[in-house]
This record gives structure tokens, sequence and C-alpha cells, in this order.
């Protein structure tokens, strides 16, 4: 009786595609408009997933209310209002795309799963891209 | 040539989460206010998924009208503006909680269903949080 | 330079439509299963539009904090998780169809706001039905 | 580190669903009001999937404006304001449901991708119906 | 206490911009891609609004069933999965744009309103398009 | 015959509130975490309407697709992927609220338009908080 719970949260971030070891032509060739140098920003939608067998006794893989309050407090209030490249230490050396932050969300939440528990991560960048990590 | 076909239905219902057998204290502890004696509700969003192959007569997995049918036959009539606890025989003595709806939609719409189909449910609790069953 | 600053926010709750006067005959003649005495429920989405002038200095019509703080405060922890007939008093005496609804939660928000500041209240009782009051 | 990035596109087309090989009745009794000689139509959501490893030089699974152009180029230009049946070559004698479309679509993106990458296409062809094809 | 109820719905169909009296280089050149001689087509969302007073008996401006009843009949089974240039009589010498299906709705719903009640139409041609009547 | 048409639009910028004149303090005072010095950013929505009389050529009040174009150029060339405090030279002086930023874009459109028709600008910050400003 595996079944998945998903839960939503939303940040808004900072951030710019850049190497710091590329010239500024081979950032824009790259990167483009992603790359400016002044940042532009989104509303990130996170979605996380897990995956385990349902409590028979509460009817829960996980309550729903922890799983919240631990994304809360592992990326929301990490990366809420921030500028990715220059505030979260994760981004300091590792570019900030869409699919690196799926990862990284991922390395943030998993630790403090259930470990009979899976984790599966999906990082809306715009309504219209997405991508998914699942471990 | 497998393909999955996904159906969106929707039903409102009252519910509440809680033991007859754990005292009130316990259920609000685990429950908090989902365990609300007087119920709260909610619109659910269901998804049916079925996979199988296109039959090449039709260009069909199954058809979209007869799923629908049985989707509103099976669960809509069953639970659209009802209390779950008080008048779904399911619910009598399992607690309600998204994880257990989504297997018991599933258990109710498999046998309806080509045994050469592999069924998965989505049920949305709030827009927030949702669950995945796939049998 | 009026502007108008709209803010969404949720609460689940069960009701039921019926009048204490009424026979039961007559409550299923007019309100149909929306009467059904177990209640049933819905996800709630409300949003608040206040209009006023940008104030120079801030560039606010109103510190969208503030009206989610004054939202929270005077609507959702009086609304949700709860059973709208039997646990708001707004609703002992009066049907809690969406139309009053609306008409009630204006007039819980109207008295805290800035007297030089209108306020319209859209809610969506489900994703396909929805009213909105604008005193 | 395999990631799933996902893109979003619309299309806006007509099509009818029958077969030249069956009667009238066969088609109405099969099809229904779908097979409505003088067309119907839809606005097509269409969600390209591609599975892949992060390059660690760019962070990017692939480069989501290239995925961008290439369903441009090989999708909407070829699907957009088109009648399916009468002017789309893969649906002379391929009837256009949506499961036949998302396997059409499929065979059309993935000769231009890398052969790393696995692709899955989601096709919604209304908001309540869709359809999964993953090769 | 005077409320707005809005109700929802939904129908695809077929159509394409163009004047008979017109050459087919200036249809293409005013209408573009729209006047396509094969049609295209979309699913459309309809938001009907009526607005009036609550009727203190029963808490509604108007039944939501019976205002989804009457768009179902005037509309619904008029438009869906229909040709509108070729099957509905209101375009036979009316070009089908949303501007003018928006104010066809209207005039073919108002007659049926309590005369004390205002309405408007709101119609998404696809979900970046949408225009509103209100007579 | 006046119908209001409804264009929707994106892009992606970063800002900061923040006023140069006052302290540090006084500005985490007034607009907290949205003040931060390295920025933060959002996907904006932007949806401008415009009301006239339907053309009864065409059947257009505008035709869409300049309008469009018209957004483009004026509004999503000029802000999207950009820094709004740094920029975007309407905001070198101007706090980038929503209020404000619904204004400058309002006053950005408003000269390349027909005199006839009237202009209304919605703009989401997040898909909670949002503002209109119809001159």
């Amino acid at each position: 009786m595996r079944v998945t719970i998903s839960r939503k949260a939303h940040f808004n971030a900072a951030h710019r595609l850049f190497r710091k070891d590329w010239s500024d032509a081979q950032n824009i060739s790259v990167f483009g408009k992603c790359s400016n140098p002044h940042y532009h920003g989104h509303n990130y939608e996170l979605i996380a997933h897990i995956t385990g067998e349902i409590d028979p006794e509460t009817g829960y893989v996980m309550d729903m209310k922890v799983l919240k309050d631990l994304i809360k407090e592992k990326i929301e209030d990490e990366f809420d209002h921030k500028n990715l490249n220059e505030e979260v230490p994760e981004f300091i050396d590792l570019i900030p795309t869409a699919e690196n932050m799926a990862v990284v969300i991922y390395q943030k939440l998993i630790p403090h799963l259930n470990d009979k528990h899976d984790l599966s991560v999906t990082l809306y960048e715009t309504p219209r891209n997405y991508v998914t990590f699942s471990g």
C-alpha cells in the first residue's frame, strides 16, 4: 500500500546563470539574458513528493503538517526573498539552474525523512518550465 | 504503444480525521483541527489515470466518456455532497485521510476496468496537498 | 492614482444549506443535496480587493502583509476547519450560502480598514462557482 | 543525477474523430459528437519531458530555449491553427485522438534529441482530459 | 445587498475568422492564420456573471443549478462540438470572433433571466485571450 | 456594444523595495525582507484590458495580435530578465511596488492605443498578490 503524498510550497528569489571562470561573452552565448549581471527572479513553486506505506493507525504516509513545516524550515526560510547566487551557500560555486536547485532541495530534505520514504522534488521556475529530480 | 489517459473529476464532501478508539486528546494531538467533531470539508479533485495499449481501430486506450461515466457512477455519486465518515460505508471504520481515500477509490474503480489496463489515482484534498496511489 | 490590491486566502469548512423553519421536504426541494443533514464541505478561496490611493512614500495602497494578517485573524482563524452552521456565530441564523458568506466576510473586514479604502470580496465555493460583494 | 525537464507549449486546432471505412452510423456510435463532419476544436496544451544527466558545465539537462524552439518548429508550426484531419500529413490515415497525437508528437521530436535523453509527451485535449506517452 | 454570482462553463468548437465578401488575400491580411479555410478550434471557457439582490429567504441571488442548466441548454448544447461558422445560426452572417461570441451569448441568456438581474459574460478563447461583455 | 478584451503576458524580473533616503533600519521596518539589498524576484503575470466598440467590419475591438506585439515591445522587452531598480529607467527614483509598476505599465501603453479605447492593467506579483490600475 505505497502511496505518494505531495505538498506544494512557494518562494521568490533572484538569480543569474553564469560561471565565474567564463568570459562575459561565453556566459551570454550559453545563458543569454539569464546571465544578466544585475539578476532577474522568479516565483518558484516547489512540490515535494514522499512515497511510503500508509500507517494503518493514522491513515497517513506522513503528517502533511510535518512535511509543510520541514519544507518551510529547510527550503523556504533559506531561499525565500534571497539572491540565490549571493546569499545561499549551496550556490556559491554551483550555477542555480532549476536542475541544480532541484538536486540541492532534494539533498537538503532527504536527511530529515524516514529512511523508508522515497523523495521526489518538482520545481517550477515559471508556469511553463519545470524540473523533477527523484534521487 | 502503451499510453496513459487521465480524466479529472470533482466532488465536495465533509469529513473529520479521528479514531473512535482514541480519546479526544489523542485525536487532537495527532490530527489537530482536522479532527474537529463538527467536521470540515473539501472540494476534492480526482484524476484517474488508465494505462493501456491504443486500440488501432479507434485510436483510444479507452473511451473517455466511458471513463467519465464510470467515475461518476462509482465515485461522484457515492461521495459528492456527502459526509464521508457518516454516509460512505468504506469509511465507517477507516479514517478518511487522502491516502485512504485514494486507495478506496482505486479499489472501487479497478473491478470495472479491462484487466489489461493499469490504474493510478491522484486525489487533491486542497490545491496544495495531494496523493497518488497506483495499486 | 487609485489602485486596487487583491490578496488571496484559503479556508476549508463544512456547511449545509437549510432553514430550521422549513420542513425537510421544503429544504430538499430548494437546496437539493446541499441541504444534506450530515453536511458537506468546500475549499473556499477568498480574494479581498482593497481600492485606495498609492501612498507616495511607500508605493503601497496598503501593506499586503497587514492585509494578509488581517484576513488570517478575522476570517481564516474563524472559518478554517470549522462547521459554518454549528460553530460560526454569524451563521447560526443565516444560511451559509456563498452570497451570505461574502457579505459576512465584508462586514468582518471593513471595520478594520482605513475609511478611505473601498473593499470588495470574491469568494470561490468551487472552481466553477464564485460570488463577489462590494458593499 | 538524472533530472527531468518539462516545457509547456500550446496550439489550437480543429479535428474530428472518424474512420473513412466506417458508415456514418458506425462513426457516431463509437465517436459520438466528436465525429461531427463539420469538425470541432481544442486548445491543446503540450508538455514535453526530457530526462537526462545534468551537464556539470552548464547545470542544464538541455537548454530550455533549444527545447522551446524545437517544439515550436516541429509541433506548433505544423499543428497550430490547422485542421488536423485535412492539413497534417500524419493524420490523413490516422484518427487524431489525443492518444494518437501524443505518439505522433513523440515520433516527431525524438529524432532531434540527444540519444542519451528520454522523452515523454503529455497532451491536454481539454483541462479535464489528457494523455501521456513515454515511448 | 447586490451580489454578483459567477458560474463557469465549457465548450469546444471549430471556427474561422473571415468575411465572404472579402477576397482570400484580404481575409489573410486581416485575420492571418485565424482565417484558415479548413478551420481551427478552441476550448472555450465561459463565465456568466449575474448581479442582483440576495433573496433573504434562500440566501441566493439565483440558484446556481438553475443558472448551470440555463447555460447548458442555451449555450453548451448549441455550441459544443460544433463548427460555429457552419452550424450555429447566429454566425452564418456574423464573424465568430470572441467579441461577437460574447455578445451573442449575452443575447441568448438575457431573455431567460429575472429582469431585476444584470448579466455580464466573460469568454476565454485561450488561456491568454479573453473578452467581457456587460450589455 | 462596448466589449473588454484582455491579453495575458509574462515577464521575470528582480527587484527590491527600498528608499535611498531612508536608513536600512527604516527600510527593513517598512518593507521587511522585500528590501533585501541583494534583491529577490518574481514571475510577473500581466493582463492588459482594452475596452472599446466592436468594429462591425472585423468583429474585433482591437486585433489581439497587435495588442500582444505592443505589450511585447513596450513592456516585456523592457522588463523581462531585468533588475527593475537598476536597469529600468522608470524605477530609478520610484519604488517598484506592484502598485507603482501597474501605473508605469499603464503609462507606457496608453499613448499607443486608440483614444476611444480605455485601458486597465492587472499585474500579478505572485499567484496570491495582484493589483489593478484603470487610469
